[in-house]
């Protein structure tokens, strides 16, 4: 048997069914917001990546030659291809919202919470360079959180290059790269390997200690800190999401400039649910106008361990109605009934099988359905069903020209 | 600047939300048929599509070496796949009732209808062998095309692969291959490229004309044809669609073993809107159990020209809401405002940018917003807002507290 691709997921109806709900309540929510969708291509050249993503993306890309020779890559991530579209058109009138669900594919070991391929919501507010743009983006992706149930069991941190740097420059000027590298690593390491790491940097180990605490921030003057305060009231009375800022938020990626933030479970159990921040230059850098830009991504598959983890995972599904046809009069009638019955936009099922009434109703117990109804010559002369609820056993007559009653009956 | 690569697409929002309620309409119709969605990986095993697809849609794969050295493909096709997934699950229950709408690749040169990189609906019954399973997946497309509002544009025409082997036996005993490749051609090629083609291969001309003008079955009698006529029946009486039965369509690829169809525009300007068939081989030729299986495909590339050619691709789009702040009052109460009306399920935008009013009235008008409120210390005061109809310039004020009539304002 030809087997599955190693890191790659097949998604059967029990699985994708809550998928696709969760796909439709990030679409529903980014609609409510004022953003709009966009779809782009899964392919790109691999010189679209080059110097905008970090060296960690770029030893991970899905890349190859394609039969024309050209270097291509499956996408990564979505800034870049995002950029170059904004780019490409002079004539959009800006700020833009804009969000997609797409694939992606890294090449690396697959693990928890992390797989070849995987899905993205990714959400961004494009030519504003206001910290109410990023105070959008944030309180979308709260309201994302909240509308999947989990706003309770997560919180966003958030922090901003531009304070970090400042703060760098002020208290240990000329290491920048050392303090981001241990601000990034320092809930993923042990004390000890930081305090080596400080000490062979020559990092003074009390400055860094009043970042990773935060107390550099006490009594501050500062617009960026004020703006990210400002971030925090705006995110708080939009959504009312848990909020706060943490320095050592900085994010891998290269491009950020300004607000970086990150969503996670409030246990920190898992990889971040969601991160982003504000990404000013990569329109510029792909030949764009200068354009500033903010926006954050969302993986499915963090966010399904996390789901599962509370036990939210299982979102209720439509009912549904079995037809179940005895004789060739039964057939044509079940044909016409069915039909009625999805002009009301319920789903209903009919047999497809020679299988005989007893095999039928086995069928429509093992999968599930809520209703079945068996039909006869009877039942078509008479022009009624006979509904059956498969739970209680409770059954009800109906006729067909009065079929709006399974509205009701079906809630 | 980076390009796009060549036969790729970038959906920007006004080409994508359209795109998007299609594919909701899509997945909507499958539902109320009683189809459960599946996902799949992009990525599969080039040896999964050798010899199940046919030579043309090798010879187009999208296939290359990735960096562990194995030889593998952007999916050309979902059949392979589907029965993988079929194949590798001996719990399932079935008959299957599958669909999904997934990206699919083929390296071959882009032109109208075709790119490198496109979009299908694929909806399959995987499990019965009865002509039931046929007529349910055919009404299924039949629906989507009622649903897209293309029924009265097009038809659908069927054939059985089993039919046509059983009159070539009889009429041009060991000439099926030939007669296959004719009638696949029939209609577009010249009948003077016909007539040498039959010429060349001693094709008897009456006998291929009695196939491709539907005389040979008249008055036959055929358990097969019979079987057609009862799908035709049964298409009918389920969703009104136009069909008939054409021996022309035979459908390219190697894998089918049975009922045959496709759905075209009324006139043939275009490509197959949607086609498929039986292939009941398929899955245990992947190594599962022996299982019937029949389904079909649909394109988004040849339905978008359609849907452009009919008018159609215009789909009615959502309201909404702009909610422009004159001061930092204003700010912090349409922060409120805009999370009530969201609550409400209405899409609601709000100014992101430092801009004055004006120019954030401008941006609203540009981006098509139906209603704009300007808010400001007073409405914040007061508690109410004044929405605007953008096109007819008609104000009315809503109390934040009675704001569930944006409801019945916002149709």
């Amino acid at each position: 048997m030809v087997e599955r691709l190693r890191g790659f997921r097949d998604f059967y109806p029990e699985e994708q069914e809550i998928r696709s709900e969760i796909f439709r309540i990030m679409k529903e929510s980014c609609r409510q917001f004022g953003f709009r969708e966009i779809d782009a291509p899964s392919v790109e050249s691999v010189e679209l990546f080059a110097n905008k993503s970090g060296m960690e993306i770029m030893n991970q890309m899905f890349s190859f030659s394609d039969k024309g020779g050209r270097d291509v890559t499956l996408i990564p991530e979505f800034t870049p291809t995002l950029s170059r579209m904004v780019a490409a058109r002079k004539d959009l009138v800006k700020p833009l919202k804009w969000f997609s669900i797409e694939k992606f594919w890294r090449y690396e070991e697959p693990q928890s919470g992390r797989q070849r391929e995987f899905y993205q919501l990714n959400a961004d507010i494009i030519g504003s360079e206001s910290y109410l743009a990023d105070a959008e983006v944030i309180s979308l992706g709260g309201y994302v959180l909240r509308r999947l149930e989990i706003a309770g069991y997560s919180r966003i941190r958030l922090s901003s290059r531009v304070l970090i740097d400042r703060l760098i420059e002020k208290m240990l000027p000329g290491k920048k790269q050392d303090v981001y590298y241990i601000l990034d690593r320092w809930s993923k390491i042990s004390p000890n390997d930081r305090d080596s790491f400080m000490e062979e940097k020559g990092l003074d180990k009390d400055a860094v200690l009043s970042f990773t605490n935060g107390n550099i921030l006490n009594g501050l003057e500062d617009q960026e800190l004020q703006n990210l305060y400002s971030i925090i009231d705006y995110v708080k009375s939009s959504v009312g999401a848990s909020i706060e800022i943490d320095l050592k938020i900085v994010r891998g990626i290269a491009y950020y400039t300004g607000c970086v933030f990150e969503a996670s479970d409030t246990e920190d159990k898992f990889r971040a649910i969601l991160g982003g921040g504000r990404y000013d230059s990569v329109i510029a850098q792909l030949g764009g106008e200068n354009t500033p830009a903010t926006g954050f991504a969302m993986g499915d598959a963090v966010l399904e361990n996390i789901l599962k983890a509370k036990g939210l995972w299982n979102r209720k599904k439509e009912p549904q109605v079995f037809l179940a046809p005895v004789d060739l009069p039964g057939r044509s009638f079940a044909v016409k009934v069915a039909s009625e019955i999805r002009s009301l936009g319920i789903r209903v099922d009919l047999n497809v099988t020679e299988r005989g009434i007893s095999k039928q109703l086995d069928y429509a117990s093992k999968m599930g359905y809520e209703y079945a109804a068996i039909l006869g010559e009877n039942e078509a002369k008479k022009g009624s069903i006979s509904l059956k609820n498969m739970l209680t056993g409770q059954q009800m007559e109906i006729e067909l020209r009065n079929i709006k009653q399974l509205l009701d009956i079906i809630k």
